[in-house]
């Protein structure tokens, strides 16, 4: 499989199904389309640029279960499937159990 | 139940009732749909993210009652009620009984 | 009554009616809805936040009569009377008697 | 009367008379409704705010004649006759006989 | 006649006239109302204002023959003639003969 | 053939044709008109450029197969190919495989 | 002939002729109205004014061949021909045989 290496502040997530999430019964969505939305933290960029060419490194990590903006966000597909590619300013909170 | 992270400078926050309100007999909006609105702070992040990746801590803090403007913030769900997050300047003021 | 505490540079003001200011007799405005307007400071917030997080207090303070243009600020109800909640640099001028 | 103390970098200005300004024989605007506008300067803000709360004075003083251009600004009464509280960036050139 | 002292990077110039210009034989708008225009400085401001109000003096000088942008700047009348106010970035380049 | 020299941080990218990359078989876009793409990197600027002049060196280099996003890039033919010459911050991840 | 000094981070270019282009048989736009466009330098300023007055020279010099986008620029003749002046960071590319 290909490595997926997102650049400077940019975090690859696939989203977790609504089914999975209601299971975890905490979470729901009021409506898809017009909602914030949970995902799995798939590969982060190395930090955000500074103006000095200085990397500051992000907060969220491989793993992590969070919940972004309806907007913002390229919608990809990688090995067949949906994932989206943010900028870490668009991910709202960390979920964890 | 879930813990709920926000990331930085958001703030994740449960509207107070109208009606709950009324009954402290203090602040009212004119229209719900078109005025700024009570809430709750219920978690906050790590304080908003400076230039060279420094960390300046938030005012508001879970437990207080705040109200924000009718524009900024994302509607959520959470365990089945309904909640906003948002950034804290977004938020107006303090509401302090 | 509860306390009011703005966040940073928000300013809590209350519109002074137009007879009254017409009694003082110096400042009219030409049609309510298209002008600036008056206003008495209820409550002011600790300073704008610079990027370092340090705080720059503010000139108004409670008690000033200033006047504001007609964008910016949010209409709010405290105890059952209208008032405007917006930031200093909304404020144009501070009249003295 | 009311003192008039405009904000940081906001400027009280009144209308210079188009016939005033005609018996001088020397700036005539084409259209009073399309261009800029003559204005002699009533009161100053105390400076300009910088990011460290620090403040520059502004350059026009009251009585200074102005010619400021067609967007920006408030118009308000004072004392019954018209004015524009306007910021000094707003301010085109001094205009000295 | 009146003396006319631009504010900060502020530019006061006066169109030169197409004939005039075809004379010299050399730039030709290829229509006025859609293209850059030549102009002779008349005055200019004492330089463009930093974020800690020092001046950095401008490039132009009075008597230069500059090329401006079709945007930007006000159209005014300064003892009966056609001038044009703009802010000296607006200004494309000087014209040497 | 001539060499082609992207300025500051812009960067020259050719699409990877969507048969060459199912044959590798995983990343697919859903609708090419849509969504990000894929390319392989030409020539690369010599860095984002400061406020003091200095030149940050860039992350991506020639050879890099790259995902991009729909908006951000202008299309250029170079020896009558397609191409893409976009900045770096319109690039949202390295493709390794 | 007149001299054209373009000021600051101003660049006066010429276009280079389709057929010229074609003829070095490199790089060929798809349709003129849509695509970025290649020119040789004329003139150029003397580097991007930084916020202390200070000028960062300019990359490109009189003779190079570049490509600019579409957008930005203003169209001028000089000596009869039409001339683009544009901003250096409108400036895709350096091209070199």
């Amino acid at each position: 499989m290909a490595s997926f290496r997102p650049l400077y502040d940019r975090v690859l997530v696939k989203r977790v199904e609504a089914e999975a999430r209601s299971a975890g019964g905490l979470f729901l969505p009021e409506a898809a389309k017009e909602k914030p939305q949970h995902a799995t933290v798939i590969a982060v960029g190395p930090g955000r640029l500074g103006k000095k060419g200085e990397l500051t490194p992000l907060t969220v990590k491989p793993g992590d279960v969070v919940m972004f903006g309806k907007y913002g966000g390229d919608e990809i597909k990688v090995d067949g499937e949906d994932h989206v590619i943010l900028r870490e300013e668009d991910i709202l909170a960390i979920i964890e159990n």
